[in-house]
């Protein structure tokens, strides 16, 4: 067997008894209780698939507050309902949602919500990642987002990395109120930051959409309707009965812990790694979450 | 329809006829012969799955040569008769051979290669990125692949990018011989680089290994050994009848065509757009790589 990676603790050998070497995934296992914050059941968003798969969505109202509303009276109002998972591109985006229909918006959505595509960096406080961005002038983390930003504009926005899930939208940046919603599956396409509302990312079931079969249509769109992925539900965890409701919590980006897993995110040092990078791009560090109980 | 981007030439309404901006997409079509570069049939290995598909990998001997010349070894000795894709990682890797075989090496293959994982930065070329690299002091484009270097350093290496292929290995470097490879899928993994050595890229199929389903064991190993994905051949196109051959052409990265087209990678002022990133990381780039005739 030959792995090309140890991502778990590697016991050393009896002639090396010295200074283990953590990785990640020992920082992420030894942080204390304070290092973790819980997700609001009301910002968790659980998307069903008729094949059994389960999707679920951290939002991130503090960013796109109008999006991430309408994204909640959508799932309140049961819009949702035969929706499918109609565009898988590879390297790209899985895309889902009633694409194409005139469906009636049920109540409390805003039909052309505000370009929500930065915030006011005022009020944040941030984590530096340390390292340059090639697509911003900084960039570090905010209450558990990736965030890039910009101290001279005053903005800051959250960023593209794997799993994150931004508004389909047409041309017109007023066209996307949340119906159409898409995840990146591939190498972060940072190039879409600051032109798109992103609200939030994927924190369970990924790979529901990294594996779909790739759409052989322009964009990755499903040639066949019959190859469309059935939508079974998408429900707000808050909706759900208490019973069954998952729960998940992320790392806090201002602890002691996250500090130590940036740090060595840039310089692995475990056995595998004979060269540390000396750095970390800002989608390579992956803010640690982790289901609750 | 909510597509969220667009990558072919869009018509310009009537009431804007001023100058088209062009996409990535219009660069690359337009290019003239003269950018372009065939690749040599002996450096195309390609991999055929039982399940009809097939997957065609670009060598880069000029990064790896004892490492590409064990992978052409093993090809030409049908080393990979009854091997399979044994495991998949979401956001990271899927990798294939013949995992913990005894299989000997057949002719010309070097069991303990040389630590490529780097090579000496003089007499190569380079076109600059010019955007920072979180990874290394400087990164670029040499002969149609994405290098990281350091002047000072004198090396150079070939990026983990998307798609990407190197040679997996256990521990210490000097036990990965060839057999076992990987190509990524996610995220580029780029603090593997001057780690393992990367021998190329996948040009054309990469979708038949991003889209199989994730291992449930550690590191993504297939836990069913069922599961496996069986490869029913890999040899090089030079070893295929000259008819059966597919042919593949990369655009020159010295080529003023690739200098426009990484500007526009930087800069998207197409339709979609609405603020230019004005940066691009070194894997957002993507040399276009496409079939010839």
């Amino acid at each position: 067997m030959k792995p090309i990676i140890i991502v778990a603790a590697i016991a050393l050998a009896a002639a090396a008894p010295a200074k283990k070497l953590l990785t990640p995934s020992d920082i992420v296992a030894a942080a204390p209780p304070g290092a973790w914050r819980t997700i609001s059941p009301d910002d968790l968003l659980v998307m069903d698939l008729k094949n059994g798969g389960r999707v679920v969505i951290q939002l991130a109202p503090e960013f796109a507050p109008v999006h991430v509303a309408n994204i909640k009276a959508l799932a309140r109002g049961s819009y949702w309902a035969g929706a499918s998972i109609y565009r898988v591109q590879d390297n790209y985006v899985a895309q889902w949602g009633l694409n194409e229909s005139d469906k009636p918006w049920p109540a409390g959505v805003t039909p052309k919500p505000p370009a929500e595509y930065t915030r006011p960096l005022k009020g944040l406080r941030i984590k530096p990642l340390g390292f340059p961005d090639p697509y911003a002038p900084g960039a570090g983390f905010v209450d558990g987002w990736p965030v890039a930003y910009s101290s001279r504009g005053g903005w800051a926005d959250l960023t593209h990395c794997y799993g994150y899930v931004g508004v389909g939208r047409d041309l017109s940046p007023d066209t996307g109120t949340g119906g159409e919603l898409y995840a990146t599956i591939g190498h972060a396409p940072r190039h879409l930051d600051r032109n798109i509302a992103v609200v939030g990312r994927v924190i369970d079931g990924i790979d529901q959409l990294s594996s779909l079969p790739r759409g052989t249509e322009a964009l990755g769109f499903y040639k066949d309707k019959a190859q469309n992925v059935p939508i079974a539900d998408i429900r707000l965890a808050s909706a759900m009965a208490p019973a069954d409701r998952p729960s998940y919590e992320y790392m806090d980006t201002m602890s002691p812990t996250f500090a130590a897993y940036l740090r060595v995110r840039a310089n692995r040092k475990d056995d595998f790694y004979i060269r540390p990078a000396g750095g970390v791009d800002l989608c390579n560090v992956q803010v640690p979450v982790r289901r609750k109980g």
